[in-house]
């Protein structure tokens, strides 16, 4: 099978949709623009060896110590567009088509190729994101590179420069631990994230992928604000705890460092929480949903509460991780 | 400097556009579709050692001989949107922007990557299309993977498929022997395309990549139609006949399938030829246009003639390149 015939392939596998007007197989994909949207665009790589492991046997550099780097080409396949459907969530946007390019070392079977767009049209079919075009390449490693387009309303779309002093804090699901597990079969927040856009109740959002502490800096840094975070409001992930050996401040510090959780941070209005936490519970039953501060303090800075009292900064599992 | 602070140097560095609301910085970028346009979508993906070399001494693996494989940081950063820029001009889009994703070898300095994009963002510049994103990885080989936006009218949008029996066939500038230099500085023939599209002119378009035997196939596949062309017409480049030392047949040979010409190849009505060519020399008096055979004869195949009189089909530098 070669390039060409695996395309042919790939193209039957595909989920349909109105809004894609040329495929895969031209020299570009052709969508129609819903009238009255705006396009958002997210990108994304995975390489072997950074985000996972395809062999055994290779030296380990994951910034910790995992269970098991070495995932399925299914699990790999869903990771990369998981990733992708994440930073959709993150604007509040509904997801439309994406595209990939993938470098494939000529020792990796077109069987293990097969496996791996099994688990990533799995996942495009349950999100009904089709594919809609591509590139290959021969490499050394394999890598991974999706780019996502999802649409929004223009006054919608969550960006992470509007937290406003005095908006709470919350977070979706629980965090830190992710390695075990969850970092590969997470469930994008999608539908929360659309939710939280269309009744305009995110002031800012952003999905956690370099840890809790890490990415509300980014927050604070874009809409020029601080925060007071409550210690005892972090929900830490029984992962964490698992991985802490029931060590309490360990496993926090995971929850608010260890990165790759693709939980959705966002700051509200105290107008609307007790609403938004009543609908949410209503609508999202399954999804925890923890209020874990205010907006304000010191332009850019991180202050800690427990139990109401002021107290030092909390230990972290780690500083931020650089590709550089 | 780290990640962040590359990122924060690049944004300062990006070109500006109204259509951009959201660009580098947040999970995602928010375009602007203009109303009554559609959204054209192109990725590609080049690597060291496949498309490019970035270091003396590794194996030489590229399909024919080069004079000098080792190309600038500059001229890589270049190329990569540039044969993005070619694939939305074989459509007639308008390009509108792009994202990008890189892997990065840790051996590779920081000063490479600034003029990889000193080069990729001259081209840009030139354009008016705006990186609006992009992802970092650490990866053992350099690669860089480029998806690009463009807007066409629903009407306008030339695809393969559209080829009619009795159409000429054209093809812009001279063909072969791109790897002597043409493959990294060649012009993506964005107004071209758009002019070719505005017009309705081009029936079927696509760039010629994989050579123009093996990209005409394309053509002839998706139209459901065959050729018949004219040896004697095709236009053989300087460059071919250099790295064919005078040898007429093997100069040709390369014409006929060298690959990253990235020239424009379509079919137009015979109704329109006269006027097409007379507007062509107005308005592109330094880009020929070459008028190199029919759409006709058996489906999905190329006939050939010479001086009006049936041949054989002529001999071909090299067969498809497959990255599998």
């Amino acid at each position: 099978m070669n390039e060409f015939d695996f395309i042919e392939y790939l193209k039957k596998k595909m989920p349909r949709s109105g809004q894609v007007c040329v495929g895969i197989g031209d020299d570009a994909a052709v969508l129609n623009a819903t009238p009255g949207k705006q396009l958002v665009v997210s990108t994304d790589v995975v390489v072997d060896g950074v985000d996972f492991k395809i062999k055994k046997g290779v030296r380990h550099h994951f910034p910790i110590k995992v269970p098991d780097p070495f995932l399925s080409p299914e699990k790999i396949g869903r990771k990369v567009l998981a990733i992708n459907l994440s930073d959709l969530a993150a604007m509040g946007a509904k997801p439309v088509a994406f595209v990939i390019t993938v470098g494939k070392p000529k020792s990796l079977s077109t069987a293990w190729l097969k496996r791996f767009y099994d688990g990533l049209l799995k996942l495009a079919k349950e999100y009904d994101v089709p594919c809609v075009g591509g590139d290959f390449s021969s490499s050394k490693e394999f890598f991974a590179s999706v780019t996502i387009f999802g649409e929004a309303s223009p006054d919608q779309v969550v960006k992470r420069s509007g937290a406003k002093l005095g908006d709470w804090i919350a977070v979706t699901g629980t965090l830190g631990g992710s390695l075990m597990r969850h970092h590969h079969d997470f469930t994008p927040r999608i539908r929360e994230g659309m939710f939280l856009a269309n009744r305009r109740w995110a002031h800012a959002m952003i999905d956690i992928s370099d840890g809790l502490v890490q990415d509300l800096s980014h927050i604070l840094k874009a809409s020029k604000v601080g925060a007071v975070l409550d210690l005892d409001k972090i929900p830490v992930s029984r992962d964490a705890e698992k991985m802490s050996l029931g060590n309490e401040e360990k496993a926090r510090a995971r929850a608010l460092s260890d990165g790759e959780d693709f939980e959705l941070l966002f700051t509200a209005s105290p107008r609307n929480k007790v609403t938004l936490d009543k609908e949410w519970k209503k609508k999202f039953p399954r999804v925890p949903l923890s209020w874990i501060g205010r907006i304000g303090g010191k332009v850019s800075q991180i202050s800690w509460r427990r139990n109401g009292k002021k107290i030092a900064p909390p230990k972290l599992s780690q500083k931020g991780f650089s590709h550089f």
